[in-house]
């Protein structure tokens, strides 16, 4: 049983189990809404596909320089999952939708958080013994948040037995020994959030096992991502 | 006052003060030398070019597969400095030189190691305000022990006032909370020389502050790179 660690997505790389993690705030955000009773998820790749998947009854979740566009009902944010319960939402994102996209492959494919770190290092240990980690990281970049995160993640599956292979694994594991706000809030993708006001989501993002809902892949939908209750 | 770290050497990047680090060896093992009493060190890009820059009287240092090579004086190990006091050292490196040379523009060179950490930062503050920490990483790929050190090296800019900027700076950082051999131990340069049992290379990388020489940037010499005591 072992773990590894992509500190950007690899394309077409992965054939067992990968973790897809952008915890600032996309897969943070997927594990709100579902917990918060959505049906289902599908992640779509931009604003306009989003705009394009979501079918009538359906909640639209999005955001634009970190805000709710015109027209979305939720702006991507952890701390509104107001009207999702029973509905299946409808999520804009990016590099979040981008790095899902690079696991197509994958036996399963899971979304991971600091908020399912737990959660999600077990239902993986359930689906098989070879698990990848995948940082979403940003435009192409690789991303301190995202990489703390896989970091606390591997630290669960080294607790259930699983062997880290490679530096990168190493480096995330020696990284999740930090306290998860010092090291978020650090992060490119916090210091934008708080630029525009919402940096109070870096807090909810930061949270650790506030939850055991992990979204599972489903299928496709249209050309989206389609996740739902593990 | 601020510093930065580039998990790779970007050639032509570098305007002000550059601190390259190949910890696991090239960097370590030229302190190593100057505080055995070499008088220079000249890094060439490669064995054969080694070869062809030694003048008569000069010691010839390198390694393949992280043994002496046939021929070779010494195998740039921080074990070995007999005969260099006195003497110009031709050191056959590859990651160190190109990341040595990727600093060429720079208004100061330095080379940093963890056994040098504190004098290097010290030696840096005193030449500028603007400090580039360059990881020389490992056949283009980001190196752990490499990121460490510039970790260990940027918490002592940070003690004399300099700010860190950007994510990798705060990733070398949190990293280098973690106790050097610990890390050490687990990137894939140490354990390649562990595999041709030069473990032990590995402990003496891993001592901070054993010394203050600093090697310093003093010219080219038909195509090396001449550094001498700071």
């Amino acid at each position: 049983m072992r773990f590894w660690v992509d500190p950007l997505p690899r394309p077409g790389a992965y054939r067992e189990v990968a973790i897809v993690v952008d915890v600032i705030r996309a897969t943070t955000t997927a594990g709100v809404y579902l917990e918060a009773g959505a049906e289902a998820l599908v992640l779509a790749p931009s604003l306009e596909a989003a705009r394009a998947l979501r079918r009538p009854g359906e909640v639209l979740a999005g955001e634009v320089g970190g805000l709710r566009p015109e027209g979305f009902d939720l702006g991507n944010s952890p701390k509104e999952a107001e009207g999702v319960r029973g509905r299946t939402v409808v999520m804009a994102t990016t590099n979040g939708t981008r790095a899902a996209h690079a696991a197509k492959g994958a036996r399963a494919i899971l979304l991971g958080s600091l908020q399912n770190a737990s959660s999600v290092a077990q239902k993986a240990s359930e689906l098989g013994e070879e698990v990848a980690l995948v940082a979403a990281g940003k435009e192409g970049r690789m991303a301190l948040d995202d990489l703390y995160a896989v970091g606390v993640i591997g630290a669960r599956l080294l607790a259930l037995g699983f062997r880290p292979e490679g530096e990168m694994a190493h480096l995330a594991l020696f990284l999740a020994q930090s306290p998860p706000l010092e090291v978020l809030w650090v992060s490119e993708a916090a210091q934008a959030l708080e630029r525009v006001g919402l940096g109070a989501d870096v807090a909810l993002c930061a949270q650790v096992d506030r939850h055991g809902v992990v979204p599972v892949f489903q299928g496709f939908r249209d050309g989206g991502m389609v996740f739902g209750r593990g």
